[in-house]
């Protein structure tokens, strides 16, 4: 069974993606759980401090799973298929946590908005990495590893938001239907 | 030479991408152009005007270049990669107009908004159309139109703010690095 936390950062976490983090209440929280407000604060005690957890944690699963896949002896190019697989899962798993991480992040405080950066610049320079290992390996072609970075994160990082606009989507298919999309490629060869 | 209402509108648009279009006011706008705000009322009546200008202008474009490539005798492949080269040029030429399509959109009021969806989705559709027709010749593998489109859009969208932040980057090369990225894979074949 879910603690009354879990039950609080599940809420808050559709609110702030609905509403935005700013145009959301502690009082909106309290009702969207079901509590009064003042019951809320014996909970949490800022909305500020349950976004930070939504946030953090889910920066902090994105960089424990890229420390698993990079740390694995596979070969690059089957490292950066689990990644995709990962992005989707997470989409389907976590979808109002992972919308903060696209679109709300900014209204962190200070000091969680800087570990917050610290776990995404590092995410991704390792995520570059990794692309470049594949074309030395010969396995992609030659192309601006910065460009294929940014053509792969830009569709992952929305996938969230297309996926929870799909009704009968298998989540096994969507994982090898973005592989292909961004691996792959179209073009029949 | 431009005519005042271009830099007028050049102006709003770098606001509107900077601050958000709600944010903006006219004072803001009069001050970026350099003038005072009662002046700026003898050219234009309000944000909105601006904004609806601004947004439909950038939607015809798209809408004008879609009849163009997709009324022409090509391949349907060979119309998916114009397509593609359409928003890189766009998203150099009108960084800050694109911006609002990906973001500020829903600013829009009601009637303008209605034209501005109805442009959206019937590009989108005929978008769609190019990759079905692209699987249909054998020239695209079987995948679901829905993800391709999807992944191929969710890229060019974001592409305008990516490209903001790159300093050498040639808009020849540009467009074929994402032809390679979005068309042909990765995937050394």
């Amino acid at each position: 069974m879910k603690s009354k936390r879990e039950i609080i950062k599940d809420c808050a976490a559709r609110l702030f993606r609905k509403k935005g983090y700013k145009a959301t209440s502690m009082r909106d929280i309290a009702q969207e759980v079901g509590m009064e407000a003042a019951s809320l604060y014996n909970h949490i005690s800022s909305k500020q401090e349950i976004f930070q957890e939504l946030l953090l944690n889910m920066a902090r699963l994105f960089t424990e799973g890229m420390e698993e896949i990079d740390g694995s002896s596979h070969k690059s190019i089957i490292k950066l298929e689990k990644l995709i697989s990962m992005h989707v899962r997470f989409a389907i798993e976590h979808t109002d946590s992972i919308s903060l991480i696209t679109n709300e992040w900014v209204h962190l405080d200070e000091e969680p908005l800087r570990e917050f950066t610290s776990l995404r610049d590092q995410y991704e320079k390792q995520f570059e990495n990794i692309i470049k290992q594949c074309i030395e390996d010969g396995d992609f072609s030659p192309v601006d590893p910065e460009i294929a970075l940014f053509s792969i994160l830009s569709t992952l990082r929305w996938l969230y938001s297309w996926y929870s606009k799909q009704k009968n989507i298998n989540p096994v298919e969507l994982e090898k239907e973005m592989i292909h999309c961004l691996v792959d490629g179209l073009r029949n060869k």
